[in-house]
């Protein structure tokens, strides 16, 4: 079988396994003050053309998410998502679990509009019954979203301003944020940075063995966060795995040439999809593909391919993902497209 | 101005501040540990036909809501109940802050089916991501409903025997039980101590200064309630103030009694609506009434009566709620009936 | 059985029931949103010299400490205090529920001291592992404390000053402070307003039916606190009902004359307890005494008169309390000290 | 600088090394499902003679302290402990976090007795005031403990009893098992599968990039433990790293081997420290060495090795902390010892 059903089923990329090799019996402090994590952190403060940020190291995406939200809200407060958000559909009910309820609106291909998120939060802060129901106290987007699609550069700078108004800091969670950058070049990392109050990049799902840089540039939000992430349990003795694994991703512009084959390769799929008819439930532009397929169709591509059962009706026809990745090779995607072109 | 905005604008019966006066210099041990607990205790659970009932008395609705969910539930588990729930609408995020999500479903004029429960469990149980997912761990409904509807006994039987099924404790949230059971004369309050494993007997919103009774009919959620009770900031240090007013209202049939005339005056308001062609946005048998007003409409009414603002769209008709009370006179009733017939 | 055994044995004092009777059919808005409770905001106010201070008023002390604590702290803070604090020992984890750790200090008396909160904020905050240790956000006292004791001006002072030179809110408890402001002259509420970021004048204990005042002068503390009441479960519905008793107690210095009253009973059973050579425990000017009795002698007194077990070792000598009250008559008092001049 | 302050300061045992670059293009199912998991478990059983036992791979200490002890405690309890358990002292407050309050009791040499246990679970269950303070729902203890010392098989077995008998899960907090094995042949793998319901066995302090394996013995401890890993941001996404890493330390008794390395070391070391009159704050007979040292002693050390500051006084004489771990060299360990001779 050759698995597409996620973008976390293989190790990491090889330059990652000989940096650890390389630096393994190294003697550093533990807890991230070694000094792989300080270089890594200069890397992408200038990658990201931000000086003050304050850059974290994570491990996963539930953690950084819960990290992040639980050190931006007030106890009465809650974090604005869509619907589809992964905080709000497949995190265990973590967001909760700190205390503060998810506040969902109704997602257009996994987005939340501008105009949605100022008509929110007018209409909860002016409810008459203000102190009976929880208060916006941040926004919360993915991109590229759980369903694959992309905020545009306008789309972004206008939830940025609406937030900025509304003085709600704008956290993006960028588990697949490579991807996206490796799919829309008006969007860069400085844009985020500026755009947001504060996101992260993701490793894990983009040829990490596992990590997730979070990058704090509201300076309200950077007092103690350390402390935060050490209560839920995220700091990670030997620290420096991270700072290596973002080392090697930063240095060379490895981080965005790994993405840019996973794009590549599901930019032929997605081709080969529409050429045979196949339709897609959510056109996305990075590595998630949503095809729907006819139980024949399943079961046919099932002989081989491993996909993702997304939203199975038990009906005659369901939706499945595709996903491709940084370890997507040429000869995977190939045998997939002409799978696909037999149906 | 003549308020019929809500079920709690007056203190209480008169015959409760009776006996707040005439025990008032009795001396008793605190915490709900004096004889008028005990006794109100005894008279709970003989109206409930349940001598194992655990009863408890707290101060308010959302302590009481809060404290029995927190109590029931582990860590990673949610409460199913309707969209339209006070509890997920209206208690600024309680049950969140308990570290619990609730599991909102589509309501019908604010009722959830057993169907729909069943489905639901069901389907969160069955689901690929089940351990990334929320998973039930009660169901809480209201009765009446927010929306002032009651779930008849076969509805409410057909939800119980879903949730014994399926494991879930069914917690009744009975804020307005009293105008419920005077609505009803097929549900009792042994069907509901039979029915349920946990409820409450609302006392603050049908005459009682203050107050919410507790019953316990399912062993398991009984222990260490008191201790939770005590954490959560509910336990009344002069306890005996919620038994006597349990006293003086379950001594007698008082209880029902007072409920009877919320009820009977909602009953012809809703008879002089409906004669003057005003539609009702859903139809309450109890104390609340939502009647859908033109704004000419409300401008005349509201030079003399009080209305609840409950559904404002800025259209041009609006959903008001009309409350009688355990309070509501004869009078005033007539008074409000007399100006719709002006309409 | 003549109890002595807390200050919440009895009722109210009669002018509250008095107060309660004549409101009690007025129709007012609930939530605290009422006249009685804007007219007691004004009166507390005027008596604290605190014309900008927010005031709420709460059910319950537990409830009070955990919503204004809960309030204050980010996730990784906590709240120094003695330890024999009322929020370190008999509140079931209420602060730890709301995911704050409680700092306990060495108590002297029941109280702690400028220096010692000085040297203990110094050490948290230069510890090698600040990021893995509770770092204080705010610092808790009671007054009087759990032992009768109190702060004198001199020590409230310097607590006061070393909290505000370390940005740290300073947070009285003051579910006895009746009895603190009867006992000692020099100490007034406009010095508690002055001296402290937020506090609260007790009513439980000191003739109330029940009710709590928080006073908030600190302008960082005030917003949305009414919200964090709601989540807490402390909004009473009529909140009118505390608003009329703060009225009754505040209109004509009612408050303090009650608290005299205990205080004038409590000298006097100390005066004869040190003439029969009893020990104190603690010696407190306030409503409560902790003589060490030993087993004939509590045996004695236990015939008629109820008292605290306040530390029962199981050897011949034990700690009680007795508490006097706003309630307790000089007949009682007399009647008390007779017997304790027969051991 | 040599470091020997703690151990984690270098990166794995080279064989994780290579098998993670063996496997690494391997495609697997995510969220530990995968068959190194598997495996690993399989493995982990057969080690502790536990067939049924459940198996969960975790990252870190902190995130596994707290993900075991939130899924056993009910919200009112809480857990005794060490005053100087890791959990009381250096988790930023994380157990709190999750609403329980830690019960600390005075450690000796890091350790509780069986009797502690017994009298602090009989005075908290009889206590006047049972429902006004936490009660006690599991016992937390550390093995090695955080001073290096061990708990003999009689005392494990005694402190078992005693949790037995009073219904209270026992769990074990095992980061530095391995160590302790190493150190104390009389307890094996099986003997705290037995004796404890839940422990864990330490991968990151012993030879591991990171890991916990934590072993659940008790049935009533095992529902739904994944989905509070999920929730707690403890389910890495490529979970077979973990597997991975377990299978090559437990394949051929290399987690032994290593271990045995670590505590020769430490005993070559503690042997020169007495040799020179130097006295040890506890007597460790694992891997983690107190010497207390003269601010000359430490001057002179300090040139070349990187010691913890365990307890830095100001005075005289500190406590300093030296860790050896599977990485020390016979060459690293025989310099300090050298330098130990010159003092």
């Amino acid at each position: 079988m050759i698995r597409f059903d996620s973008d976390y089923i293989e190790g990491c990329h090889p330059k990652i396994l000989e940096a650890l090799a390389k630096t393994n019996m190294e003697q550093t402090p533990g807890y991230g003050k070694d000094k792989h994590c300080a270089h890594a952190r200069e890397l992408i403060r200038e990658a990201c053309n931000a000086p003050d940020a304050d850059i974290h190291f994570l491990v996963g995406g539930t953690q950084t998410n819960t990290t992040v939200i639980a050190a931006i809200l007030r106890p009465w407060e809650g974090v604005i998502a869509a619907d589809t958000g992964h905080i709000n559909c497949h995190e265990t009910g973590a967001i909760e679990s700190t205390g503060h309820k998810v506040l969902p609106l109704p997602h257009a291909n996994g987005k939340l509009t501008a105009e949605q998120i100022e008509k929110c939060v007018y209409a909860l802060r002016h409810d008459g019954n203000y102190e009976h129901i929880v208060q916006p106290g941040m926004v919360y987007i993915s991109q590229p979203t759980e369903y694959g699609t992309m905020y545009s550069k306008t789309e972004l700078q206008a939830i940025s301003e609406v937030c900025r108004a509304a003085g709600l800091p704008l956290f993006l969670d960028g588990a697949r944020l490579g991807y996206g950058l490796a799919a829309d070049g008006t969007l860069s990392l400085p844009d985020y940075a500026e755009l947001c109050d504060v996101f992260y990049i993701g490793g894990t799902k983009v040829g990490f063995l596992f990590g997730e840089a979070v990058v704090i540039t509201n300076d309200a939000l950077k007092k103690d966060f350390r402390n935060m992430i050490k209560q839920r349990g995220g700091m990670l003795a030997k620290g420096r795995l991270l700072g290596i694994q973002y080392e090697v991703m930063f240095e060379n512009g490895l981080y965005l040439e790994v993405s840019r084959n996973a794009v590549a390769q599901a930019r032929k799929i997605r081709a080969a999809l529409l050429e045979m008819g196949i339709p897609l439930a959510y056109d996305s532009p990075t590595n998630q593909l949503f095809p729907i397929l006819t139980r024949a169709q399943y079961a046919e591509l099932g002989k081989t391919f491993e996909l993702g059962a997304w939203d199975i009706s038990g009906g005659e026809a369901d939706i499945f993902r595709i996903c491709t990745s940084w370890a997507t090779t040429e000869a995977n995607a190939d045998a997939l497209i002409a799978a696909i072109r037999t149906l």
